[in-house]
């Protein structure tokens, strides 16, 4: 494989919201009341709304910073390199990183709808909430057809709204919504209560809607030891995945709804041999639970339902078979801390050929199997000669990807709005 | 490698602790006031403390039973097979099992220590713990000399007498002690805490003292979903690792203490691959964190200092050279549900065969691991020879290993003791 000949599809970015988004979304009778962009007293940039007040995290879009200046500090957008929210300038960032297209899950507003659920008036946080999708399909994803893989958020507190959203979102060609890990974290009842969920499950499946599960939300599941460091919650986040696929597998979701679809969001893959293993040997070994898997091995049933995703994972890559080949899908994570920008296609090149990954299986990873579990035409719009990383950088030559300090971008971002 | 030639070492078992265990090992004064195994309202054994029961658990000791009949339910000994409590029948079963060298944790005194750390008398209670290490050295281990590497359970609550039982232990030839994964979900400070921790290091790092960090008594670091079957609890135990061992590795006790070693006891190997590549690539991706591991990687950190240990875990022993050769150690966990009994060198060969793994790597993980590890010298009572799989064989063809029902294991007993 030549780098120059990869395509990529990237499953899991960030879209930092901009500060105009709700102009032209949001109903007559709600005109005023959006979500609004206000500096706080340090002078930082929030999303104010129905008294809540959310800030857009400065390891949240740190892209082209040097790392040094990392940190959990809350950042304004004149310090974010414009590709976390200014699509045109994150289409050329895409083109400059040899990406095709790409799948960007929502920052203020919650990976799982959290912003708006906090909300008191639900009603006005549904139409925000739908205020949000439309935004994101119509002017986010529609400004370049074909570079982005439009997800949804849904009204997890509300079983009926979220099943019209679903079917709404499906008209409009969105292929999938961001869900919570462990919604009893979320005050709502958890995976195992199909009263609740099954209605969900169901409209996910009858529409084909992928249900994709960011690390992040369910971080509470862990009982984080008192006085850790910071170190503890960005390391152990992918741990809550096995705790959601537990509720899923074991629960009746993916035996009760075959055609469920679940994406595991930035979870990494590593976790996937040791957990199937783990699963399959309690399934033939603990036959006093009298378990009924329809004559499949657990393993078999996660692997029917999953899609499993990760931005670097050298030793798992050695464990693809045990993982499953069509199960693996590559992310790059931009704007946050962990992406890789701008030389995604040499690092993930990279790591296949330390993995002995031969190139057919290179194209499952970074592109096919995406492309088949949301139920995406990548070549809809661009040829495939057209989306390879060589076509698409060479439309990027001059993207600018120097390193600048924070302040630096303030100044650039002054004099581009003086 | 024939499977008559192997040697093994299980790094992990258990004893159901006998009900006479107490007798002899109580000083004058407590006399009368150990734990005694009292019948409950429903006929099952359970150890008596003041004021506190504990019963034990059928889930612990169901070797032998038919899988139809496992479960939680409280058992007493009669229908326990005899190797769970006694010595000469354990020996026998090691044996039949082709198994040399045994380490047996305990069962109703809890992995660390935890039956004794609820007493209120807490001058009592480590009278008793003392005992309890004193029967476990000087009757469990030394009726068969090189049968069983003695392992101590040690006063969390106290640091002064943890120092002073660990030096005391040590002198009586034992190798390990048995300790928290998370202790302070036990009410005393955590790993991170060196003024209370960093003397019971530096005890345990002078005496070559392992500390074992068996799965089970971290379990309540995970919120486990409300209303989710046990499947739960008993797969995703081995979850609790990565926490401990993000405490260890990235809080000061690894890198402050060089000479400290950590058994990762039942904790299965499959999640090390998945946690050093992610604790590598955050050392090197979030250098604003300014993290010093020596010059060091994090991954080569937790190597050096860490014994890996398993049961079973087909996939993850073809990722055998990302956890590190040197690392990985066989546990048979005989009387549990897991137990591997009594088939173990052919279930174990079989596994390797299929991971590819080689003769000297086959040795090193079924027991050179395990005896450089503990410092323990393997032949010194055994020579080598006498101490294979097939050497053990045939000392036992005639240990009966017929499933039974718990019932029918009850009539034996009653019958044997009638």
């Amino acid at each position: 494989m030549r780098i120059e000949d990869m395509t990529l599809i990237s499953i899991d970015d960030h879209v930092v919201e901009p500060p105009d988004m709700f102009e032209g979304h949001v109903p007559e009778k709600y005109k005023g009341l959006a979500p609004k962009v206000e500096k706080n007293e340090q002078g930082n940039d929030n999303w104010v709304f129905q008294g809540a007040s959310m800030g857009t995290m400065g390891l949240n879009a740190v892209v082209s910073w040097p790392a040094e200046e990392w940190g959990m500090d809350p950042a304004g957008y004149a310090e974010m390199r414009p590709g976390a929210y200014d699509i045109h300038a994150r289409v050329r960032d895409m083109d400059r990183n040899g990406v095709l297209a790409s799948m960007c899950f929502p920052t203020f507003a919650g990976f799982s709808a959290g912003f708006f659920q906090k909300a008191p008036d639900k009603d006005l946080a549904f139409a925000m909430l739908q205020a949000y999708n439309d935004w994101h399909v119509d002017e986010w994803c529609a400004a370049y057809p074909g570079r982005m893989i439009p997800i949804g958020i849904s009204p997890v507190w509300n079983p009926e709204q979220m099943i019209s959203e679903i079917h709404r979102l499906s008209a409009k060609g969105v292929r999938a919504v961001t869900m919570p890990e462990l919604p009893h974290l979320q005050g709502v009842p958890s995976y195992h209560d199909l009263d609740y969920w099954g209605p969900v499950f169901q409209a996910c499946s009858d529409t084909g809607t992928v249900m994709c599960l960011h690390i992040g939300a369910g971080l509470g599941a862990l009982r984080l030891t008192p006085g850790a460091p910071i170190d503890n919650m960005i390391i152990l986040a992918t741990q809550v995945s096995v705790l959601a696929a537990q509720d899923l597998l074991w629960g009746p979701a993916m035996r009760t709804y075959p055609d469920l679809k679940i994406a595991w969001s930035e979870a990494g893959i590593g976790w996937i041999p040791f957990y199937l293993d783990r699963s399959d040997r309690h399934y033939t070994n603990q036959r006093w639970l009298r378990r009924d898997f329809g004559g499949s091995l657990p393993s078999e049933v996660f692997k029917a339902h999953s899609l499993a995703c990760y931005v670097t994972d050298p030793a798992a890559l050695k464990n693809r078979h045990e993982i499953g080949i069509e199960t693996i899908a590559w992310e790059c994570d931009y704007p946050h801390s962990d992406s890789i920008f701008p030389n995604a296609p040499e690092f993930v090149l990279n790591e296949m050929n330390n993995a002995g990954v031969n190139d057919d299986e290179i194209n499952m990873i970074t592109w096919q199997n995406s492309a088949r579990f949301f139920g995406w035409d990548p070549f809809k719009h661009i040829s495939a000669s057209d989306a390879t990383v060589g076509a698409l950088r060479a439309t990027a030559t001059d993207v600018d990807v120097t390193i600048r300090p924070r302040a630096e971008w303030k100044k650039l971002y002054e004099a581009a709005h003086a």
